[in-house]
């Protein structure tokens, strides 16, 4: 229905350039991570994307993922495809070696993970949640049960599940009420988890679900809750299947969007209770998945940045083929691209994607410079950087995704709002990033409360001085764009500045400062990443041009784009900063029953 | 499903203080229009639309309109709604007493239009386009096809819609291809239309269509379409009905939202042509649009703003209800509506939901003076406020009801996701808004190209002066929130002009410019509407709350809320300026080929 196309061009260009996938490739670990290697491995994945998971997303926003006589029916092409994924190892990129996984960086998985989630978000979500399972199962449970477990999901033959959600425990995990029995070597498990997504399917023979439960010993709170294995079908000591557990699918969400994808409520314990096996130790189930939660907020902001990125795509197409109007300087009717306020929408969502990608990959680059770096203050400094971005990268591309597909659905006019066009599609899907894996304002706190005001602006500090660095780099830079790209920088830069400043001196003096303004700060830090990298995008681009002088188009368009953006979009931090320095005021200045 | 309780008293706010329905209803022919009046309409509209058109909201989402052996089957329950709709006289408030309207202002009609859509948008549509057909025959048909067929739209009795475009023929009406071919008198009409609302159904015994097509001997172009009235079942001379006539719904879209309203491909001569009559004088058709359009433009906007404020009170309910986690100074776990986020999200759907409404009705109020007054230079100068706030009305209040139904979503977490839980319809409905009579660019378009540029800026000159006026008004206002009010609503101005200027100065060296800025430029105006309204209610409530410190409460928030609107949203027009003052610049930057 929709072609796909998958940018491995500006892919390349950011892990080699921006994210200096050299430097990632000479951490012991990463030997094998050669640009030669990168490239040959986003190519294989654009085919994957392109031919594989791209056709089948618009059947399965159609023909949804449904609940028959108790198991989860996957839309027509979904397993055969999931087959051919696997085989083709997509779900070991960057998993251990040890059992079995190919140990690439973390970027190049989310390079890949962004073609993944364009092509099809729904279906790139089974794949993404079971890293998830994967990351906790690697940093927590025991050797032999990650032989029995870990090594099928990192081959793909099984995949996970995170099965955290309970009706009244969604932000809030602490109340989580499911209940684990000690039962010899196991416990039976009982409760109802909400929005498991992938909760079931018939893709694979077996499912892993991660729960979180608590023990009949536990504490009150965010202290007293534990981690289990539960798998749908026990694995027998040779590693057949064995019964089926007690955990099943109850009903589906009837979703906006990501219609493929089973979003299941589970029932654990209907009967004598589900088999699970702890990981670690007890009570500790909720710090574990906040070690795992940094990877799955990366990849759900790359997620945006695909769908985003898809949208772009079929709204260039449209606007290449549709005719309408009359423009300036053309003969007759004209095509709508040429409509300046047509191209101004289409240069907004490349510039967003462009720059949303570029922040999510430098992220996730953060994350193997912060687990590969041999130098102890070098991996300090890169675990910061992680720490700082990861609510940005999560929260900020996802915000971008929705103004993306927006605009999306508007290039297309009338046909935008019917469904078969499509932009509709990615509009609809777009609209859950912004919310799992922790809402924007989850983010937005987590980045004012844990990253700035806990090592009270250290993290930051380290940031503020590579920018400021950048920019006086930026301003030697002569040419027609460089000096207005500057100042544009220059001023965001200092709106970013101004509202640090504002929250490190007045969060202690007001509770609810950081609650009031972490939205805005979140956004601004965005835009100024985002600027920041285009920026240094365009310096590369320019010395490109001066040297070899080789896709003279690519690189003048990234140095239009990064002026674009510093012009149309950078000046929206002003009023993010504003939002921030007006504190807590107005937004707690009508009683909550007079709202 | 969802509750929706009618704003009444801000509407009545808005009417009586900031519209000044005084001035209105001491108008000639507006006399009845006491406060009195208004307030009785307004609460027995208030109870059509809480009790008889709300609960059928999301009953319509669910079942839509269908097709069925070539007729329009609706919703359950949607019938009956139209016939008390019709009954009530809810068709008919502003329409012509000559006709058996009302003859009320049509401020009242856009208020009570607010609540239509609010609680029911696919229901409101159907009186909505009904208006359009009613204000084009009105202006333009003779009196006898005025006796045959206005006086059944306006009473109710039957339904009209507007047949303007075909597939190759959107925006760009010109490129209509139907043709009519002489036949007596009358003429046999053939041709398509498509996305043709309400364009059948099974709510009224008959349904006219006005349609756009081309005589035999029309010129090229704008200036050879001619307008016909084609009814659905020819009409008789003693005024039963006759023969169906040749005009049927072949296909309805399967869309985004407003699924209660059919959105009809229409196909018009199959058999020997559809009988139509000429509206006016030939090939003149498309400027008998254009009168009418300012109407339906007016309405599309507070139609966005209804949704925004449905959306609003969903959120505001929700976050009453929902329990997640803590909160400064509060005992336990709380309901999210006392997490400072949540608070910036509610009050950001408030202060832009009460800002576009007094746009909208401001607006609409132009439209009352411009066709009243007496007075020659008053009504000059109405008209001109009129043609300036249109497009204005049309997409600010749009593209607002894009971001509060996002918001809407996003307040409600994970549920917000379910379509069960009622907030995704808000925003699914919502996305049509910015799109039909006229997309955003179209509307930007209209105010750059004919609003502001065509007399050079003089009717921009009149509101600027207005506005500068009760800059200095608010300056000398005292006490905690009008400094910064005033400082806030000060520099958006200035932005303003600066941008203004800018265009002016320009436009005529860069052909792009206009429809480079165009969006820019209309939101940046939006937002000063929206700060110079909501400030003059906070001017008005300060003077209440002196005087007769009657209904404290209601007061001091009007207060509380233009701040936060001057502190948090205001902001946002200095990146629109700088959007329009970077020109064309990199909006063009890369070729049509290369995006």
């Amino acid at each position: 229905m929709t072609n796909y196309s998958a940018p491995v061009k500006d892919l390349q260009f950011v892990l080699n350039e921006l994210v200096e996938m050299d430097k990632v490739a000479s951490l012991p670990g990463f030997e094998e991570a050669s640009p030669d290697m990168i490239s040959a491995i986003l190519e294989e994945a654009a085919k994957m994307a392109n031919e594989v998971l791209a056709p089948l997303n618009w059947v399965g926003d159609q023909e949804h993922s449904r609940l028959v006589d108790g198991k989860v029916v996957t839309p027509k092409g979904f397993a055969d495809a999931y087959q051919q994924f696997a085989e083709s190892g997509w779900t070991s990129i960057s998993q251990p070696t040890e059992y079995g996984g190919q140990g690439l960086p973390f970027a190049l998985q989310v390079a890949c993970s962004e073609m993944w989630n364009a092509s099809n978000m729904s279906f790139g979500l089974c794949p993404m949640l079971t890293a998830s399972a994967i990351e906790s199962m690697y940093a927590h449970a025991g050797e032999e049960m990650n032989q029995t477990y870990l090594t099928k999901l990192i081959s793909g033959e099984w995949t996970g599940t995170m099965c955290l959600t309970e009706p009244q425990a969604g932000s809030d995990l602490a109340a989580v009420r499911s209940t684990a029995e000690p039962a010899g070597d196991h416990y039976l498990i009982k409760g109802t988890k909400i929005y498991i997504t992938w909760g079931d399917h018939d893709m694979t023979t077996n499912t892993i679900h991660l729960v979180l439960a608590r023990l009949p010993d536990a504490p009150e709170g965010v202290k007293g809750i534990s981690l289990f294995v539960v798998p749908k079908f026990l694995v027998n000591d040779d590693g057949s299947l064995g019964d089926r557990n007690d955990i099943k699918p109850v009903s589906l969400e009837h979703k906006l969007g990501i219609h493929a994808s089973p979003t299941c409520v589970l029932s654990l314990g209907d009967d004598d209770g589900a088999v699970g096996y702890l990981v670690g130790e007890p009570h500790r189930g909720l710090s574990y998945m906040f070690t795992m939660m940094n990877h799955a907020r990366l990849e759900v902001g790359v997620q945006g940045i695909g769908v985003a990125e898809r949208a772009h795509q079929k709204a260039v197409e449209y606007a290449r083929e549709r005719v309408q109007g009359f423009a300036p300087g053309q003969q007759g009717r004209v095509t709508i691209v040429h409509h300046a306020d047509v191209r101004r929408m289409l240069m907004t969502m490349r510039a967003l994607v462009e720059a949303g990608r570029a922040v999510a990959l430098v992220g996730s680059a953060a994350h193997d410079f912060a687990h590969h770096e041999q130098d102890k203050d070098a991996s300090t400094r890169a675990r910061q950087r992680l720490d700082f971005m990861t609510p940005v990268v999560k929260a900020w591309c996802t915000e971008l995704a929705q103004e993306v597909t927006g605009i999306g659905v508007q290039v297309h006019g009338g046909m935008g709002f019917v469904e078969e066009t499509g932009a509709a599609q990615f509009y609809r899907d777009a609209r859950i990033t912004t919310i799992y894996e922790g809402t924007t304002g989850i983010q937005a706190n987590d980045l004012i409360g844990r990253k700035l005001l806990r090592d009270n602006g250290a993290a930051w500090e380290t940031l503020r001085n590579e920018l400021s660095d950048f920019l006086k780099q930026m301003q030697a830079e002569a040419g027609e764009d460089f000096p207005i790209i500057s100042e544009r920088f220059g001023e965001a830069l200092q709106e970013q500045i101004i509202a640090t400043d504002f929250v490190l001196e007045n969060a202690a003096n007001d509770p609810h400062l950081p609650g009031a303004v972490s939205y805005n700060y979140l956004m601004l830090t965005g835009y100024v990443f985002g600027g920041w990298l285009l920026a240094k995008s365009a310096l590369i681009s320019a010395a490109h041009l001066k040297k070899d002088g080789a896709d003279t188009t690519f690189y003048k368009n990234k140095i239009a784009t990064a002026r674009f953006y510093a012009e149309q979009i950078l000046p929206r931090t002003h009023a993010h900063r504003t939002g921030v320095v007006a504190g807590t005021g107005t937004i707690m200045g009508i009683a909550a029953e007079d709202l």
